[in-house]
């Protein structure tokens, strides 16, 4: 029987991936007027990935990254008004407005009643706790948790610290990586929403990903696959 | 009776203030070499605290604060090389081993039988938690808390995720601001243990403190104190 339903934050509740793409198009545009060829892409996601040890998940840290990317792709060239331009996009994305995706208020709601919702989002701290009050949702859940990794331990930890059975537990979000398998890994459930971008960090290959847990198209779904994975009569 | 100590963690637990310093030094050194004179070190912090707002404390926001007054201050003049000494100075600041302050570990271990114990400690997330694993202080506490910031409201809604009484909380900290007068605000007790340096945001005028609270010179007399104010004989 479930008890608790997870909800993943970042492309599950609210719009965040589309705010990086349209944010790397400008990047690309501008380091396109210093070095008109060249795999612009590619370089920011490896520097990124690089960073994420000691950056962490978050915006600042991607700022940190294209203004990396951007002295090394232009071998220094670069002038400091354009690297103060690159800072602007990264207040600009943390200043976006928290778009939801269809469906989730309604969502949310039908369910809020008959379980415990917790939303479990990763990346940084202050922007995650900003966006959570800005969605508009934060009355609707029992528990915010913010997270710097989505692995096994970092839901194990959170299920013992609210004293939350993993056959009571289901998790809902759009990376099978982060939202899926370290949640089917302790013994829970989890159900996948696929966004309709990807992040390419977040890519799991299929042999990894296996079978085992449902994958939505909806949102609006999801109140009837709950009420079936629980074993009960679709909510009213 | 007390039940839980709560420490704050930069400046109380671990050395972070000089941290910030030494890369104080090494960023006027640097701006020196472009303008010579001029007040380097108020620019900063007035673009860090008006940067607060968006970017939330912590050094990766500190970084980027450090980037935008290079550029405002030279005027643009700045190389991209430079840039990226800046950015260096913040990796440096995120890999800077974590040093304990005099006493803590014997303090904690002192405590940790009688007490449950939290630290409370504010900033990014992913550094927070990194600098609590490289503190081998991980394992002496009962929860550990990242907050993005520290008033009343953040500690009211801790002492209530967890049941704590206020009367029951006694929290120790370097900052009057951060750790003592919030504290005291939700009806707890605070204990205040000034650091050898204290960042000029967190100076709070004498009349706001008042006299409430007691003031500690060495970490090492704590549990005296706590024996004291728990009305228990001084621990052995």
């Amino acid at each position: 029987m479930i008890k608790t339903i997870a909800f993943d934050g970042d492309d599950t509740l609210w719009h965040n991936e589309r705010i990086f793409s349209m944010t790397q198009e400008k990047f690309r545009a501008l380091i396109r007027s210093y070095v008109p060829e060249g795999e612009i892409d590619d370089r920011l996601q490896r520097t990124e990935i690089e960073n994420l040890r000691i950056f962490g998940y978050g915006i600042k840290g991607f700022t940190l990254s294209m203004v990396e990317t951007a002295i090394a792709l232009t071998d220094g060239r670069i002038t400091a008004r354009d690297i103060q331009a690159i800072i602007g996009f990264g207040r600009e994305m943390l200043e976006h407005p928290v778009e939801l995706l269809d469906d989730v208020r309604e969502t949310v709601e039908a369910l809020k009643d008959r379980y415990r919702l917790i939303i479990i989002t990763k990346g940084d701290l202050f922007d995650q706790e900003s966006k959570v009050a800005r969605s508009g949702l934060a009355d609707l859940f029992w528990r915010v948790e913010i997270v710097s990794e989505k692995d096994a331990a970092t839901y194990g930890s959170i299920l013992k610290r609210h004293d939350i059975a993993p056959s009571e537990f289901l998790m809902i979000g759009n990376s099978v990586r982060s939202d899926v398998l370290p949640v089917l890994e302790i013994g829970a459930r989890a159900v996948h929403l696929p966004y309709e971008l990807t992040w390419v960090h977040e890519v799991v290959t299929p042999s990894a990903a296996g079978d085992g847990f449902p994958v939505l198209e909806r949102m609006a779904d999801f109140p009837a696959l709950v009420a079936r994975l629980d074993q009960l009569a679709p909510a009213s």
